[in-house]
């Protein structure tokens, strides 16, 4: 048996899965935010053609993960494994959108951290030898979000500064031993082309499209590619996270519950690694937003590590907060998941940034929960995605 | 990298983890039941010693760790990561259940089929090499579930004799691939025992008690066992189930809503593995209870495959159902655990089972999506269990 164990509580990958393809499949919202061109498909309507905003995410989800796979040029059936979560009571989004491929199965929760969990998972299933191919999938929806978590959306209700905005997104990625990668070339050109996007149609009961949204590369000779590597991120290790609860209970302040696990799980990632902050060109979390951001940048400070040059923030970035009225930023599961697609993972292809830290970062809470007065602990997985 | 891939779904492990201990901590009525001397820890009320029906069950899961590292003698702080899950929404009986211990936790969410979900992925990281120690914990609570999905107990509703009744218990089990075990002498005869049991003392706000029950081997050497094979029990093998929905919509009678899963996911292992039914001495689901039971028979029957002389059901096993109003049989992610560290593992341990086929059983729908009109699609996860 091979050992994989890096420090505490890290694993190092001895066979660094790459990630071979990625898409990301976003609500019209998203798709007016300052990387709305980088997504691979924008929806006119946050419905995504479905009745129920359960549905609508569902339907991300199916879209985000055939995209993912017309990439690459594989069949659902060609993949052995999926890790799939989203932020829903019982996972129904995972649950309603997954029936179809018939690829086995995993359901995470992680609150919005799960993009990490997902990922690390499917990063262990590869390079322990018990995939070929393996699916990461995650997703979050502002209307099945707001419903499940705060109130219902025609209740109007105000949202404080410190409130964040669940992004309407879904991100998939696929994992390989083998190398073969939708980046290189292809990538940094056509990914950021806007024109001919494929759109949804929008509208009342149409269903979504049956083309899997813009093929970039099409069969790109992966399967021929058993021993080369294509893909140009690797998986290289992992951070998984633990609970950090310092008694916050507020639940339309969702960075200040976060934020101690993620400095928790970095802080973490640092010592088993034996890195210093500057090894990383950036360490970026999920989904603190700007009240976060703060306070994880201070707990670092206290433990003598400052991460203010590299931090970043999928929140941060995802949405204009002078124009959209997001407040503190955006959060979700698949806020995360879709920045990565199409903002983080081209630079790493590109050669642009070498070795990310990427922390998506959950609050653990649910509406029984908070009602019934529990605080609000924390958790946030990091992985270790570097240019190859 | 080492194949451990087995047909067009399984996995075969090269270096099979052992489950070095296991733990089973159950409610009044389950302990009034047919197994109830056997369970490590059986409360005196439902509520064991909390204000709510959630927090019960986040006790429950902690008293089953708690005993579980008790009897193999080791710390939280050594076991490197938790694959933990419940029925609630968002997890929250396993987050506020696991907190404490600083263990790093992936979140799981299959239904009722979480406690096999939970022992693959707990396996595969520690064949895989990401892990030394790793433990697998789920939970169910009848008064959480109720209320999560059905009815509030006050309302009194009257249940159809289709429906299960979910089992208000958690199992923790631990694995290693160093071996070592609570088995052998110790576990037919001790685990058995009733007298001196330890019970909660039930009342009001009482807190449960630091103990972590009874320790049937405390610290059996083995981190001194490096080498050496305590264990009896090995996970050899599993099969990742994927989501099968025939469209049943009936919340009131979940083995028909699970039954098609559990012979999709039998028959992809029997095929992998190249295995006839007799080739096991049980084929064990989860809850399936007594409709399930027959639908499951049938159906792989119409497969050409009849293991109806292999073929047990968790869900039948912990209650008296003349006796005990269950109806159609017990269910929840805490019924296959606790019968799999009461009952399954011990009939492993002695020998008198060589090898058993474990097949939590999960019905994945929420309120909001039963309200929605959707069916209850099912998904079923198959652990193969090994005498050694």
């Amino acid at each position: 048996m091979v050992n994989q164990m890096v420090g505490n509580q890290s694993v190092e990958f001895q066979n660094a899965p790459r990630i071979i393809s990625r898409a990301s499949v976003v609500g019209p919202k998203e798709g007016e935010g300052p990387l709305g061109t980088a997504f691979d498909r924008v929806s006119d309507e946050a419905e995504f053609g479905e009745d129920t905003w359960e549905m609508a995410e569902s339907t991300m989800q199916k879209e985000a993960l055939r995209t993912a796979l017309g990439k690459a040029g594989l069949e659902a059936c060609q993949v052995r494994y999926l890790f799939g979560g989203d932020l829903l009571a019982q996972l129904i989004a995972t649950s309603f959108g997954n029936g179809e491929t018939d690829i086995p199965l995993f359901g995470l929760y992680g609150a919005c951290s799960t993009c990490g969990e997902s990922l690390m998972l499917a990063a262990m299933a590869v390079s322990g030898g018990y995939a070929d191919y393996a699916a990461a999938l995650t997703s979050s929806h502002f209307g099945s979000a707001e419903k499940e978590f705060r109130f219902p959306l025609g209740y109007g209700n105000q949202r404080p500064f410190s409130a964040t905005w669940t992004d309407t997104g879904s991100g998939a990625f696929l994992l390989s031993a083998r190398g073969g990668s939708i980046s290189g070339s292809d990538v940094d050109g056509a990914a950021q082309a806007g024109p001919d996007k494929k759109r949804f149609n929008g509208g009342g009961g149409e269903s979504a499209p049956e083309s899997a949204g813009r093929v970039l590369v099409k069969n790109a000779g992966i399967s021929q590619a058993a021993d080369e590597g294509y893909g140009h991120v690797r998986v290289s290790g992992a951070t998984p996270g633990r609970i950090v609860d310092m008694g916050v209970k507020d639940n339309m302040n969702m960075g200040a519950c976060m934020a101690p696990a993620a400095g928790d799980t970095i802080y973490q990632n640092l010592v088993d690694f034996n890195f210093q902050p500057k090894d990383y060109d950036r360490i970026i979390t999920g989904d603190l937003g700007l009240i976060g951001r703060h306070i994880l940048i201070d707990l670092m400070k206290e433990k003598g590590c400052d991460i203010s040059a590299q931090h970043m923030d999928c929140g941060i970035e995802i949405y204009d907060r002078e124009k959209q009225d997001t407040h503190a930023g955006g959060s979700g599961c698949g806020c995360s998941a879709v920045v990565l697609s199409a903002m983080i993972l081209p630079k790493i292809e590109s050669g642009e940034w070498k070795r990310v830290l990427f922390v998506p970062t959950g609050a653990l809470l649910s509406k029984v929960s908070f009602n019934e007065g529990q605080p609000v602990p924390g958790i946030a997985h990091a992985v270790i995605l570097e240019h190859v």
